[in-house]
Order: C-alpha cells, then sequence, then structure tokens
C-alpha cells in the first residue's frame, strides 16, 4: 500500500495492484479516515434508529443480524478525492491527502438493508435525509467532531443501501470498519459512514463538518465554510489508466491499456476509450462484464504505441452520454475533489 | 424562426428568442420532424394500449381525459441534435440538421400520467420497456417507417411521463403532436412521440429506426447500422449561451451574459460559469429558480468583457459534480448527438 498517512491511517493500493480483480483483495482496499482507528466491542456495540421515526430502536449486532434478512451487494467505493495528486500538480492543495487513483475499490459487502431497519423503526413522511454518525473524532473538523454524513431519503430506502458486517465474506476488518458500516453504492465514499453507532432520520442534510463543510466541491477562489460549495453525493463518471504505470517503459507496438470506469447513480459505464495522440484518435476499449450493477467495470485495450515518449488518455462515457471533461487544470477546486479530468499516462515507447 | 428543412419541417427559434422565458410560448418552440406532418381527426383518434399487459385497451381522446386524473408538468424537451451546428464546423455532418442551440424548448404540459393508463391496462412484470408509435413516416428511415421509440419501464411509471394533449394551457398544436404526444422530461427529444398511436409494453426496446439505428452516438468512424453505438435516453449536462449571440458587438467593460442549462435523469444544475479567458478563471451565474423539478434553469451573470475580440464560454456542473468537456472536437461523433461541450460565442469589446 502506498500509506499518504499513518495518523489518522490513509493508504491506497498501486495502481497496478487494482488492475484485473474485479472484485478488490482485502489487503488492497483502500483505506480513507479522519481520526484515529476505533476499536469497538461487537457484543457491546449498539446501534441507534432515532429521529424522525415512529419507533426509535436500539439494536445489538446480533438483533440486526437476525431481525432483518441479510443481502449481499458487490459494490464499488470511491473516495472523492480520487486522483487528487494530479489536481496538486496543477496547483497545490496543502493540507489534502494526495490520492492517486487508487481510492477506489470494490468489496462484495455483507449485511441489511438499511430500508429494512428505517421500515421497522417506521421512517415518518417528513423524514427527507437519513445521517449517520462514528465513534471517530476527525482532528481536522471544525470544531473537532466526529464523523458524520447523511443521504437522501430515497436513496437510504433503496434496497443497495446496507449496513454491512462482512466484505468479501470476512468479517467486516476494524479499518473498514467493524463491527458494522454503511456502504452507499455510487455515492463519494465519505457517506459509507464505518464504525456505525447512529442513523437518524431528518429533515434537512447532516450538519455534520464532513456534510455541510468538507466534501463540498467550491469553486476557485472561494474558501470553505458550512453550506458553500456544491455537496457532493452521487458520483462523476470516471476512469483511470491501472497500467502501463506513469513512466514506465514499454515495448513500442502493441501495449495493453488496463483500467477501471464506474458511473453515477441510474447511469453505466457505456464505452471505455483510449487515444495515443491527444484525444484526435480513439480507440474502443473492451469492457468486462462488472460484477453487478454496483460494481466499476474493469476494460483494457491493445494500442500501438509509437517508438518515444507518449502521452496515453482515456475516457469513459456513461449511458446518458455524458463523458469526462479533458484537462485537470480546468476541474481543480480547492479541496481539491472529484478530478474526473481524461486519464493520462506518460511511458516511452522503446524500439523493439 | 430558423428554419432547417421545409418538408420535414424543422425549425428552431433564434437563441434570444429563449431568452427570459422560463417557459417557451408556443410560437417559439422548437419543431424536429421526420416525416410529412399527420392530421389526426381527435374524433376518429384512438389509443391501442397492447403487449405485455393483462387487458389491452383502445382509448378515444374523451376516455383517456375522463378516465385518468389530469395532470400538468413544466417540462424542457431537448434534441440529441441540439448544438450540432458546432461539431458540423469540426468536421462536415452531410444530411443532418444542423441545429443551433435553440433545439430546446420548455413548456407546460397537461395530459394523463402514462404509468395510470398502464396500470389500468395491466403492466406484466416481464414488461421492461415501453414503445410508442406514430403515423408519421420517415423516408429517411431504413426502411421507410413510422416514427416510434421506447424507454425503460421504471421512467413510463415514473408520474412526470405524460400522455399530453395541452401545452401552455393551450389546446396541442397540430405541429406539436395533437391531439396526443408522449411527454418523456430529462430523455432526449426523439422520445416524446408526437401523434401517438400506440403504446406497446414489451421485453425488449422499440426495434424502430430512431431507436435501434438512429440516436444513437457511435464513435468517431463508425458506420450507423441496428444495434451499434450507444443508444441516446437520458440527456447529458447542457448549458447554452443566449444573449449576446456568435459575432454580435458588445461595449467592452460590464456585459450581461445569459443562456439555459439543463441536467439528465435524478440530477440538477448545481452551478453555472462564465468565463472570457478560456477557462482560466470562471465566474459563477446567477442560476433562477427553474419552474420545477422537469425544466431547465435559465441563468445569468455580468462579465467584464475587455475591448477587442474575445471568447466567452460558459459550462453547467451537475448535483453530481459532472460538468463539460471543453471542446467540440472531442465529443463530434457521426452523427452529430449530445454536443454538450463547452458553448462559445465570440463577441467584439468596443470602448466606449
Amino acid at each position: 500500500m502506498i500509506v499518504h498517512s499513518a495518523d489518522p491511517y490513509n493508504a491506497e493500493p498501486p495502481r497496478a495492484a487494482l488492475d484485473g480483480h474485479p472484485v478488490t483483495p482485502l489487503d488492497t482496499f483502500y483505506s480513507r479516515n479522519h481520526g484515529p482507528i476505533p476499536r469497538l466491542d461487537p457484543d457491546a456495540w449498539r446501534l441507534e434508529v432515532d429521529g424522525l421515526v415512529e419507533r426509535p430502536l436500539t439494536l445489538s449486532l446480533d438483533e440486526l443480524r437476525t431481525r432483518f434478512d441479510s443481502r449481499t451487494v458487490v459494490a464499488t467505493l470511491a473516495c472523492a478525492g480520487n486522483r487528487r495528486e494530479e489536481l496538486g500538480r496543477v496547483r497545490p492543495l496543502p493540507g489534502q491527502e494526495p490520492w492517486g487513483p487508487g481510492a477506489v475499490s470494490t468489496a462484495r459487502w455483507t449485511g441489511v438493508a438499511l430500508a429494512d431497519v428505517l421500515a421497522a423503526a417506521g421512517l415518518r413522511p417528513e423524514a427527507r435525509h437519513v445521517a449517520f454518525t462514528a465513534p471517530d473524532v476527525a482532528p481536522k473538523a471544525q470544531p473537532p467532531q466526529p464523523f458524520g454524513g447523511s443521504i437522501p431519503v430515497a436513496k437510504a430506502m433503496a434496497s443497495e443501501v446496507l449496513l454491512a458486517w462482512a466484505m468479501n465474506a470476512a468479517p467486516l476488518p476494524v479499518v473498514h470498519g467493524a463491527p458494522v458500516r454503511v456502504v452507499v453504492p455510487r455515492y463519494i465514499g465519505a457517506r459509507s459512514v464505518k464504525w456505525l453507532q447512529r442513523v437518524t432520520a431528518r429533515e434537512h442534510p447532516s450538519d455534520n463538518y464532513f456534510q455541510a463543510t468538507n466534501y463540498r466541491l467550491l469553486p476557485a477562489g472561494d474558501d470553505a465554510g458550512p453550506g458553500r460549495g456544491l455537496p457532493l453525493g452521487v458520483v462523476a463518471v470516471n476512469a483511470a489508466i491501472l497500467r502501463p504505470g506513469d513512466g514506465e517503459p514499454v515495448p513500442a507496438g502493441p501495449t495493453r491499456i488496463s483500467g477501471y470506469a464506474f458511473a453515477g447513480e441510474d447511469r453505466d459505464v457505456a464505452r471505455v476509450e483510449v487515444s495515443v495522440d491527444g484525444g484526435r484518435h480513439w480507440q474502443q476499449a473492451e469492457l468486462d462484464a462488472g460484477a453487478g450493477p454496483w460494481a466499476w467495470r474493469l476494460w483494457r485495450a491493445t494500442v500501438d504505441v509509437p517508438a518515444g515518449p507518449v502521452e496515453i488518455v482515456a475516457r469513459a462515457w456513461d449511458t446518458s452520454a455524458s463523458t469526462q471533461p479533458e484537462s485537470a487544470g480546468h476541474v481543480w477546486n480547492p479541496q481539491g475533489y472529484v478530478n474526473n479530468s481524461w486519464p493520462r499516462v506518460h511511458v516511452t515507447g522503446r524500439p523493439g
């Protein structure tokens, strides 16, 4: 793993480690944290379900597992700061983790549908958002506070949103949120709150720092502040090149390029293209079938790499025919989020 | 109106005519046709509802109006070929209407929910798509055939999809589909089939030419053919500058720029920005409130236009933080669809 910081622990796999794995192995899954990792006693753990509900609930792990049907969903999680490193090369982003393209991973999650738990609590009609609270206190938050966030109630009631206790058929590792985390497919990873302790139905979005101030797309020149900027939720269409690596020497001639792509809510990846001439000509990549509707699509193409230095670029299109913007410079933003500009790697084709 | 062809009749308003009207006046609404305009006798008109339904229906206009609750929805329709003219300047698009940014308009539609009609017919669970058929025969289709298309059943069952007989509180004009047309908000205009005669529940998308072959995003270099390319449905985030017009002399100094923006299914326009230096600096535009969830958002900004020739560019962001690609050259495609590159107008700032 490439460790960006030890405390809080922030690490991503090298890009090549993600390649070829529709489901990411546990020890390769990226880890994004804002505070010390809490170690909760599963036997003592309780989930509170409160707010705009008819019957507030307190559930032990055993009750959660036995009162509700368990479900398994293969879902990709993507940090909103994924590919920030490229933005930082445009203009520095001090104090922000310089994520490469590895802050995205896919797992097979098992748990219960959040919708079933909310139904048991009796969601009141005035509930518009569902907020999650964890115990990990983030020093960066102003004021320092536990991590939290919320999602709209329509998403919370969708069957793919889980309260999960298992990952790739193994118990959920502590670093990934044991005993129970939220999994919100196709939303930024920050909404998939780890070490979940409280689910609160609300009229308004969470006023937690990580919803109201952080994880927002600010216009260039603007400063973060409560309610400022565009709140992030559903992910934007994006792609990365996993092989070859940036700067890697490759043989001139036919060269295999591979990577991942994903799209936001209610959309799928419809096409991935690769170019070795700056986007003048594009070659269609082959897309894998994908491990279900909530998982990324891995792709591969064999392109003819000329001798000498060459930039390889890629882009994905979603099913609405939306594609990625060309340049990182044009999507640069003060907190360095949602870099979905064309991924680029620079290689040198070595004459055989 | 700017008439691109008289037969079939294809016309769009000059961009300035759209400016400042959240709802487009009837005589300004764009008109896209593929064949001669049918003149149907409303008294003799019948709607057939068939295919994967329990109880096929034949409904007169009177039955449609009295058996179901009427609904009114303000919805923007956008032709998939909107802004094709800019693509044609990159590389010619022979035989394709050279639409400017006026192939988008907004009306207040009144009719019944398609969902209510499908419920009355008893949609069978194996239905996955709902197809629409009209009588207008398109000579361009191969083989020549009446216009048609389909939408996924989930969209067909959404309350905003109407079978409409009124537009801006007036009877639906013949050119806009009288006696009854479909209105599918946030889908390409081609799915809002005019002069509707048949609604068919199906397992697969319509195999009509305008679904299976036309209205698809082909990779550059590819030829149209059944099933080739990305089928268009949900619209991509897009924007246009309505004032000033391209080539218009403007006073140097503070100048008012205005336009429209819209986003696809389950997303809203979150931000519109304007730049007079090619995207190095962006200024936030003011967005109007919008006439409801299915309508475009008009926007305006006052920018400081320097003396001399200047290019004004704009871009919209949707609520997933997806934005528009920079260049028309990079989204060029053989049938000239979905040009959502940055809109650009060239003006000359005249020193006062």
